[in-house]
């Protein structure tokens, strides 16, 4: 599918008629031409593997936010970004921003990004598909002397991975108090932010306002398994999961292990684990994609000749529709009550408010991300995104959309992290396409 | 049951009777007179009480092995070993010895003793119990003009909730590593030992060799609720426990929870649950007393939003006999083998040797207290002792007894413990009227 430069003339010719034929700047549904145009397959990996060095040791790849290594990430995308014409700019949240004018004046522009910092020991795909690919999009349409009506602009999201600072920041969401928290750098989020060239003190700046962003496009790895499992080349995400979070504390009796008969216990652990299974039944128990999990415990006094008479535990639901999480949290709460009658033990939930909310994306964006999926061939199918991504932030102050490619295994967050070129290349193609249709759109 | 001085004279007057029958310079039971003495209760409690005072906080009583507050209870405790007429000595493991001769020469002594240190934030009762009974002891065969055949020997050992080192020590069972481990006093165990008056360097010199001593009482409250549910006035102990300790690993895979779905999950915190819940069960699925216990837990990553993929856990089994703790040990190795294939998951079971085997107590000492205390119309049951004492050490060089009291609720090494003074005062006068029958017993 790679585009020879040699194909450039022909495409031209197309859309000089096109021009013409419709009054606009730039025509290509109707004249044909920019429906065939495709990425440069070999080229966008090539950056991609070219990113991974940065940062890259035997154990994986660590570009944490605000490092060296994010740094030098940075330097090698900005080069990158003006040999496609795109036009610099680091906004005060720390943003790396190229922008290319549109040919029609007055339009607010379609925005391509993701992130390219990592957790420690992450992989090659995370963020940096969604940055590469936008980058390829606007190369190949310079490359074919193709100009959009709206301006094109590459966003590279400050510290995605620290809590979305950038996104966050850019869609007024952003926590004044997230600033002084410190970052896996060391250095604290204001600081970072300072050594990625943006300034914390006049972060409202960074803010868009709604309407100041056609549409907002992020293309990245799932993360999870699911489009790998079924054999699906594309999932158009159709929203971002609202996440609950408890803190339960089971209370029982601490004994000695070796004077305290079986009969006679209190064992909080033991409560403990029949409602760590409880927690999973209560997921799969309804209909749907909710998950939920128990990531965290830890058992008082925790002494191996010790009956544990405390144990602390976390509890963490997902879930598109709140009346679901509702339900499954009930579930799990009538299942506990149960269990605490059993075993003679206390389960209290406390809930922590994380505030995440479901957040859909534009339903008007997905359904030109599936016609453009159609037209160029690819199965698909829709999800939710059970992880946060800065597609969730952006879809508050514009339409968004984030389009997953399969992921091998499902594994992601580690230097086993793979998507196949050819996935690489169909979400690239599938984001250059929708953009295209994007911006022949009608109306500003 | 307080028994008064003016009570004396009668009790010489048919000790006298007695040992002109036999020819023995003491006799009771043949003459009726020893078999009705009594310690004196309300001394006791005042002792028990005033000790407690000793190290005290309104959170609870704690007198740490080698602190000031130990060294102060000891101090106390010599005293009342002096005025009971016991001559003093601190042998080289820092045991504190009080001894009377006997009667005839020759004879091996019969020791009482138990321990005064305590764990942080104790009770009242647990060692103190077994030392000040055994000085009650001594004291009311003196008031009563009574001499033993054998010397009397009362030994408060040294850093018993530290790891037994005394009586370890004595038993010619201390590792020479323990020395040199760090006591909760902040000193090692070695400067502990010198603080109390002993000397590490020579602890060789401390060991009594099997012949040595002729039998050895401890007196203690059970720790577990069993006799006080059962409304039994007397646990005599058949043998401590044998410990088996094992580290086990589950192995899943770390995952998004967020993009991982509940079906596509290797959540070892699911599979460890699972598990919990099976040594729960496999340790019940037997006849008998043996306890099972799960204290300590681990999950890794250990993030509310992260599918643990590694949990690591304790195990430990107790129980009398060897083949039993092999039985349950293998039930929940098969469970656990079941557990891994239902959860994709493996574990592992590592065993960690802490070389406590189970060892019992001394069936004539377990008969002779028996007897006694159906002459004293004491309820009792036969029961193991779940817990370690001084008395497990000293078994391995003499014959070894071990006498419970209830302890209300089972509580103990907590400001809660408590016996009530009607079984403290039981507890001392079964202990009196047994060394008065071995005493008496054939032999050397």
């Amino acid at each position: 599918m790679r585009l020879r430069n040699t194909n450039r003339l022909p495409r031209l010719h197309h859309l000089l008629i096109g021009l013409l034929l419709l009054g606009w700047p730039l025509q290509g549904a109707e004249s044909g031409a920019p429906t065939d145009l495709r990425v440069n397959a070999q080229r966008l990996q090539e950056r991609i593997d070219r990113l991974a060095r940065i940062g890259e040791s035997p154990q994986g790849v660590t570009r944490l936010a605000f490092t060296e290594a994010d740094l030098s990430g940075r330097a090698y995308v900005t080069g990158l970004m003006q040999e496609a014409g795109l036009e610099i700019r680091v906004d005060e949240a720390g943003n790396l921003s190229g922008r290319l004018p549109g040919v029609l004046p007055g339009l607010a522009p379609i925005v391509l990004g993701s992130h390219i910092d990592t957790v420690p020991l992450a992989g090659a795909y995370d963020g940096v598909l969604g940055v590469m690919a936008a980058i390829e999009c606007v190369l190949v349409l310079g490359e074919n002397g193709i100009r959009t009506r709206h301006p094109l602009e590459v966003i590279v999201f400050a510290n995605e991975e620290g809590g979305l600072t950038g996104s966050r920041a850019l869609s007024g969401r952003l926590n004044a108090r997230a600033l002084d928290e410190s970052s896996r750098s060391g250095m604290s989020v204001r600081q970072g932010i300072a050594a990625l060239g943006g300034n914390a003190d006049r972060i409202s700046q960074a803010i868009r306002r709604p309407g100041e962003v056609k549409a907002f496009l992020e293309l990245h790895i799932e993360q999870g398994g699911s489009l790998e499992s079924e054999g699906t080349d594309i999932g158009i995400v159709e929203g971002f999961v609202g996440i609950r979070w408890w803190d339960v504390t089971v209370t029982g009796f601490a004994n000695h292990a070796g004077t305290t008969p079986m009969n006679a216990r209190r064992d909080a652990l033991l409560a403990a684990s029949r409602l760590v299974i409880a927690v999973n039944r209560a997921a799969k128990s309804l209909p749907g994609r909710q998950v939920a999990t128990v990531g965290r415990i830890r058992a008082e006094p925790g002494a191996p000749n010790v009956i544990p008479g405390r144990v602390e535990l976390s509890l963490e639901l997902r879930d598109l529709a709140k009346p679901k999480l509702d339900r499954v949290f009930q579930e799990i709460r009538r299942r506990a009550q149960l269990i605490g009658m059993e075993t003679d033990t206390e389960i209290e939930f406390n809930e922590i408010d994380i505030g995440v909310e479901p957040t859909l994306t534009d339903p008007n964006l997905q359904e030109v991300i599936r016609q453009t999926a159609e037209a160029l061939d690819l199965s698909y199918a829709r999800l939710p995104s059970g992880a946060a991504h800065d597609a969730q932030n952006m879809a508050h102050i514009a339409p968004a959309a984030l389009i997953f490619v399969p992921s091998a295994g499902g594994i992601s967050h580690s230097p086993q992290e793979y998507t196949k070129p050819r996935d690489v290349a169909n979400g690239a193609n599938l984001l250059l396409q929708t953009l295209i249709r994007l911006d022949r759109q009608a109306g500003p």
